[in-house]
């Protein structure tokens, strides 16, 4: 069986696993105040280019982003994403379990509009009744966003205008950064990354590692950002766990070209499937691509394949949903155009 | 100044002021364990036919709508109610400051269909990742809507048909309930609604009252309730408040007449307004009444009375809310017309 | 019957229902708006001697609380109290249910230390973990106390400095805040209190009011307070009904001239039960008298009078609560010595 | 450099890293719908003896704490604790964070005593007011206890009997229930646990997994934990990284056996300090030791191992804790002895 359900189906990288191992039976103090907290810190940093961010380590990606929402709005605010956003779908509620509304934007697969944004913003605040609505406190946005699409640097400085010019934290959710950073049609690097934007998370848990985040944050954006990692349940005792895997991933550049390797074997499933005929439902030009599939072809594949429905099945023809990864074997994405 | 802002305007029906004139230095029990609260009770009842049901008094619309829904879902459940719910727009994040995602369906003219309802449902638990995503936990519906609109027999009885289909509780808000049940376009009387739904209140400070809603759920839906209360900051210190002004308006139907009132003022409103040639916005039988009108008209009205802009300022028309209510004076009415 | 069990067992001052009828059926806009509120807000600011308060009116006392403590503490924070605080016993959990934990210090009569407050944030900071446990990040107090007993000058005036050192804001519960004012055993003044805290609350409902809850917050302390108080379900559509009891109240000095009458009487209940020999459980300055009374005295009392009991019935002598208020009749008290 | 900080120093088990790297490329399903999670809750319910329980996988205790008393506890709930348990002091507020408060009972070496709970329980109902207060839901306690400390079998009992007699659930925390379950002073199997209590969780962070909590629940008891789970951001994607980890510690009773071995190092610690006159703190019979130094002595010993200072540094003398764990060296202990 042929498995490209979706990106964190193995365990870790190689040399991720590596370091895991050589440093497992050592000893280190707990809660990420150890050395290779410390080491993975200063790699990061380096490849951001910058020392003028806060970084914090966490376990998962609902956790990180109802761990950030919490921390950058007040009360009586909420946070504006994409209606397709992972956090308004896919959380169980963990935003609205800390106390606070999705504002929800028009997808435009996947994406907001900067205009959007600001539309939102002149409207609610044109009201005269703005004060018994959810005021608008910060901007999520995922990248690759949940349909696999990308904003450009242009589109992003757009909307981080947006944010700046209504006084609002603009949040990246980076699940599977590298994969969007890596692929042909990125014209932003990881360096880029800190004045695009006030917060985002360099995803772990799909690009290498067992599990972790990396959350950058703009130096003092985050206040008090410990106790309430602590108070989400989001700190791991041994948090040089963390620390091991992301030295690991920034070494000799790993973690981009782990991701470079995702892409080049979804482009040539993605030219697979086209070559035999199949429609994009959306173009997408990172690890996640998306066909329609007549239906007999999708149960001929199923026998060989496992994939996602992407929502229900249709009468004559289904979207699907074929993802790969750093551990996706190219004789793999052959076998799957071959079962085509 | 003539004023149509809206239904809380004034302070109380005569009739209730005068029962708290007369019981003001009576000495009672705190919380509602009084006599007037008992036999405020007792009346509304006898009002709706039935014993099989709970009571309980709280002071305004958003605090109710926060404690039930509180009261009624489960931590990962959330409540399906229209886009223009007011619990979705007006309540400044009341929901969801305690925990519950709003879960939003189409509005039709402020009403939710129970089609709507039931495709939600099936589409939620057809898909594999239900558990993932927050489950709708009971219905939200306002009668008369925040557009004015009503539910017929039918309607009501097919969504809580929907709702015992998926085992989840109906809630009306009924903040404008009288100027509902005494519409010419009700089928409904205020003895069907036990039946009708799983909870729903009686609204105290738009109808005659200074402040207060009755809250009637079937029995045993909302255990704990009254501890519920005490934390959402709902329960007076002075129950008897309730008490008091609940007895006087369900004392000789005075709910009901009053809310009568309303109605005819709200039928002669619209009929001048459209005799005078002016477009109903939507064709509402209740207290509140909307119209498009050119921006001149608007302005010289606006000159010689108040009302609300619905939305924002059109370029050439504009969209405008005119409310009666149990005090309108039918001279405000004719001089409105007049004036127009 | 007598009835001494609590001082909010009537309505309102006559004063206060005159307003309230008089202005009955005038029509004001919505949510605190009108020119009553604005008067009410001039007349306090008169008698507070100071235009540098931003004040908000409430409905009841547990809101106000759940909903300025939420409006001063970050997530990570709790607030400092006494193990005896309202907060912390008789409010169902309504701070812990907008998220925050009570850190308890020792009660001395329903009183807090100086030195208790720096010595936990001494301790808590002295904690290598803090970043594990609940920051302090305010002080409650509640004057006069649960007791009934009243901080001088010198002791508000020293926690005050201890929470200044300690950088986080004193909030004083004020539900009886005139009966603590006139009693002759305060050497503060109201004017004072702007200066001796941050925050506190000038209690209408205990004192006058049919309702209401006055908070005046040092001017800037709590931004965004309004769409918070709403969130807290605690904005009162008719927010003119606060305005018009409390300009009442501040006319002609009428809050502390009756606030005055209920510490006369509590001065003569107290004489009266010594004089029979009884035993303060303790001495009391101001409108709640606390006696420790043989049982079968307590039993022949509560055949003509209402009163509480005070934890719970011990085996030879009781524990027992009497309280007055401005509407305590002279005569009642009378009765009630007579009866003893 | 000897360490004796605490339990988590290491990573895991090298039995349990063998079966990480042995599984790391296997592609599986994720959120523990895999077979490994399965196989792991196989061998724990054999382990346990019955299949009447539902398991569940979260990733550290803080969170796992939160997730099961949330979904324990209805809203008007606390929980009745240790005033020095976990949830009340080190987890930044957790419990608070989502809605409930810790209801705290004296603490007898971090022991609750079933006449304490009962006592509670009584006062509680016994007092008229008790919906004004937060009514005892659950009880929690830990096992072994924050002081290292055991309950016996009888008194587990007890305290079952007190919580059936109140209606309320039992819950253990076993952060720590390998080193419990081995002492030499337990009188309880692993086997026992489940009749003896209605939710517990054994402990793998820091019992031989790199991470991972396993909560085994009464059949039934908390339905709907799953989306609870995602909702407190406690769901791993890898889910298999929980199953492989806890197939390997309950595969040939490496759990016990690996708990053992702390036990046998921590009482030849005690035997050490004991014979070189240092005096105990708590006689605990599990891997923490709690000694009270001469502050030279410790001064000393802190040149050459680390240790915890528990609470603040005495004038002459200090209250310290050394912890074992499946990973302590016979030779370091030995080391350890011979610097006192």
């Amino acid at each position: 069986m042929l498995h490209f359900d979706t990106d964190y189906m193995e365990g870790c990288h190689p040399d991720v696993m590596k370091r895991l191992v050589e440093t497992n039976l050592e000893q280190t103090p707990g809660y990420g105040s150890d050395a290779y907290t410390a080491e993975a810190k200063r790699l990061i940093r380096q490849a951001l280019g910058t020392d003028d961010v806060d970084l914090h380590f966490l376990v998962g990606g609902t956790q990180t982003n109802a761990t950030v929402i919490d921390g950058l709005l007040a009360r009586h605010e909420g946070v504006l994403a994409a209606e397709s956003a992972h956090i308004n779908v896919h959380e169980s509620g963990a935003i609205e379990a800390c106390g606070h509304k999705v504002l929800t934007l028009p997808s435009h697969d996947g994406k907001v509009l900067a205009s959007d944004v600001r539309n939102f913003i002149r409207t609610f605040y044109a009201d005269e009744t703005y004060e018994h609505m959810v005021a608008p406190g910060m901007l999520y946005i995922s990248f690759p966003t949940e349909y696999g699409t990308l904003y450009s640097r242009e589109e992003l400085a757009s909307l981080h205008d947006a944010c700046r010019e209504a006084g609002i934290p603009l949040y990246i959710d980076g699940a599977r950064l590298g994969y969007g950073l890596m692929s042909d049609a990125c014209d932003i690097r990881l360096s880029d990354l800190p004045s695009l934007c006030d917060v985002f998370y360099i995803g772990g848990t799909k690009v290498g590692a067992l599990f972790g985040e990396c959350v950058v944050a703009r130096k003092g954006l985050l206040p008090h950002f410990f106790p309430l990692i602590k108070q989400h349940g989001a700190l791991l005792a041994k948090g040089r766990l963390q620390g091991v895997q992301f030295s690991a991933l920034f070494t000799d550049n790993l973690y981009l070209t782990i991701s470079r390797h995702a892409i080049l074997q979804a482009m040539r499933l993605k030219e697979g499937f086209c070559r035999k005929g199949h429609r994009l439902f959306i173009d997408s030009p990172t690890n996640q691509q998306f066909f329609v599939l007549p239906n007999d072809v999708m149960d001929r594949l199923a026998e060989v394949a496992s994939f996602e429905v992407w929502g229900t099945r249709g009468e004559k023809e289904t979207t699907v949903r074929f993802v790969t990864s750093w551990a996706t074997r190219p004789e793999d994405v052959d076998a799957l155009i071959a079962a085509l």
